[in-house]
């Protein structure tokens, strides 16, 4: 039937343990992108943003900011893994494996690594391990993800679950592996914008980063469409009220975290990483961080690794930190819980 | 006088049959225009999206998407042509004749071919045969286009009527010129995202795209900006409730398709166009298509033409392939009804 | 204290003569940030537009827009100098010294050149002279700029005040650095799009520039993020109604000002310039230009300057040129008063 043309997406029944799933569309990046990166969120990391800074610490040139890659590879899956999700339910051992500069072309599969069918059987959550690679074939990181999909037909009986087991953080040895060995000595602190390095951050620290930005739909449509990522909830209006992006609100926080960050100037890792509330245009993001550890890097003496929890909250600041309720719940306002390892010059 | 500077643009009796208009502002296509492209309709093709696809199948290098080097064109020749529009009336004879690449330079020119006052003698319409050149002075395109124009003064006397004969649609053997000859082998379909090839579609096949894209004023004004098209009914609320550039809707409509014809990697012709109803922001942009012809290339067994109509409506689904009124008239909601020839592995 | 990472601004009091403040995060230029600001404003001088127009006249290649490189130095002193600013009262002596390619890397340093508090000792206004230069270390522009700043402490005590003395305009011995020798004979006028050079304007010509733009939200924001621009003003509704910078006003109204300025392809100076009132998303901005002065460059014959008042107002057109009220005060509307040096083929 001609129908059938028009991919409808998977289904929970569809996926099995095991399975590869080679994703669509391979994406050239270049500077075009970076420069729209720039002007959706502003960031201002100084190795990202500067050739004249990165090559002067090391890397052959400006790398792409991580989560630019990250967004782009992501994007790929939506149309095999999550066009019939209901919930996006979390990240684990998300690692940043080598740099990507402009000119790169990204590509993304995926593997099955758990199903399990909910209770009310019309529904059930899928695992993925999702690898990007750049054009020679290199792995440029991996991710395991895990959403919860409609099942096509309720009645459909469902393979026994599996559900994998998964590491509450990477482990410093598999950190910073796309940080060339870095010349620390030509690491500029006053043009980096901060003078602290990471001996200067201490676990248990929190820094309200803030700044805020409001978020329209133009924005959030655009930065969604440049990752190719189609999943319906962003677009269409007119069939229920255009739900933002997670990756928008990451990519927000992160800008924001620049400041009292600024040297922090790699995601190095995703630990964890759960969307607590929808966010929609209109909403102000602000950001807040709390370091939650500090690691050495086996064998580098150029860069350490900060262990930090990154949270977005919509329409209230973070001076007071917000985080849980007293009753343990997520308090009000609290839209991301971001675990990451960031590097940072030592 | 000073006044006389500024350019209000020329009105039905400026034009004459014959006469040959360069239009403005030579542009350099980069891939930062590539990238905002992507961001702002967000097209899933492979051969654009990826220079390592491009290559592996004979190109160079990833081509520009078609539909930016004509809206790029159309851009030029609104300062000329339609500044005092009533209406952009059609589109024929559009063919896309070379490749173009990051870094060529676009320029503009046209021919008046036709033009015919109305009876009210307020306005008429104005034929045009525009080419869009790059920098070698290798023609990438020409299209004839027709525009209701106002006159000046109603009372001015008009030229004998000249109405160009048209063809209906352009003919196979003028078809794909843009393309080289294609190594199909290296083609990969799972990476293009659907393993139908021109071969398995057949006329008469309906297919309704199911995503659907909900339209901003800051989208609508970055694209048509981005083009150097300038007119206001675009970009003055203060007049007056903007209009999007029609060329919006087609790029959109277009990016859509690829849920449903995503190998067919490049637009060979457009052979009638018409923009049925007004666009606003806020307007929901859904999609479908009808095969209607299938066409062998001469010369040529790497790719073939599928001649479509690619239908967009605003605000409802094409689940029911709309179109017409059981009294011949375009069904509400109807916004774009585009006549294309497309170019599909063979 | 962990808070103090997050930076929270200079106020008045962190001010002094004589002070050198290097600001954070070089930026590289790429095709990128020019195609964005091309979808953002729409200017269409062809000397920027187009690398064969560039070249053509003696360019190696296309310049970026003299306002993205100016926005890019200002973005940068924003978190050191204006984080809590109450007002940017204006700029002066601000020269464009040497072209700007893509590829260069642009960082910014600002010399404190004056401070005088308020008379309600509760903020005051402080001067500072900003350079930007290219990664050679060449400056390629410079400007005055006094803005009204915050005191931490009301009382705190004040330094002796210091007013720089300012030139009313920039000497046209100064002018034009930035462009090398021109070929005027490689000058195409109907590419350019309008025969005027510089010798058919004079002093006291006004002309309209007839078009408008209605800004959004989500323009100036992207706009803004694209400079790195930080103010919270910006992008803050949940604190207030965002402000627009600026600058997109400056660069909204310098595009607008091609129709009737298309050769004046080069702004050689910005001899003052005051933002009469605020712009908020949602107002539509037109612009007018009276001619102030015409004056050769010493030692030029490919090239002459106009000295032009730039107006930009909104929601309300210039075809009568509004200015001032018959009581001397800024007209109702009006947004911007801007007084520029162009440069234009003579």
């Amino acid at each position: 039937m001609s129908e059938s043309k028009a991919q409808r997406g998977n289904f929970f029944e569809d996926f099995a343990v095991g399975q590869v799933i080679t994703h669509a569309t391979p994406r050239t990046m270049t500077q075009g992108e970076v420069a729209l990166y720039m002007g959706l969120y502003g960031p201002r990391f100084a190795v990202q943003s500067s050739e004249e800074f990165a090559r002067a610490i090391g890397y052959p040139r400006a790398p792409i900011d991580d989560l630019l890659v990250f967004h782009t590879i992501f994007g790929k899956t939506v149309p095999d893994l999550s066009l019939n999700a209901i919930a996006n339910l979390g990240y684990a051992e998300c690692r940043f494996l080598r740099p990507v500069y402009p000119g790169d072309t990204l590509s993304a599969s995926s593997e099955v690594i758990g199903v399990r069918e909910n209770s009310n059987r019309t529904s059930g959550v899928v695992y993925v391990r999702t690898s990007g690679c750049n054009q020679n074939g290199d792995r440029v990181l991996d991710y395991v993800r895990w959403v919860m999909v409609r099942k096509r037909n309720p009645r459909a009986s469902a393979p026994a679950p599996v559900v994998p087991k998964l590491a509450e953080r990477v482990a410093p040895s598999e950190l910073a592996m796309a940080v060339p060995p870095l010349n620390v000595a030509g690491y500029d602190h006053a043009v980096a914008g901060a003078p602290y390095r990471w001996g200067d951050y201490a676990a248990g620290e929190k820094i309200d980063h803030l700044d805020a930005m409001t978020l329209e739909e133009a924005e959030h449509q655009i930065a969604t469409r440049l990752y190719q990522n189609t999943a319906r909830v962003h677009f269409n209006q007119h069939a229920q009220a255009r739900l933002v992006y997670g990756g928008v609100v990451i990519s927000l926080a992160r800008a924001l975290s620049y400041n009292g960050l600024a040297n922090a100037f790699h995601i190095a890792a995703i630990n964890a990483g759960r969307h607590v509330a929808p966010c929609h245009a209109g909403d102000t993001v602000y950001a807040w961080s709390e370091i939650l550890e500090r690691a050495e890097l086996p064998g580098r003496t150029d860069i350490g690794a900060l262990r930090a929890r990154l949270i977005a909250t919509k329409n209230r600041g973070c001076a007071d930190h917000p985080l849980r309720t007293s009753a343990g719940a997520y308090a009000d306002g609290v839209l991301l819980d971001l675990d990451l390892w960031l590097a940072v010059p030592r």
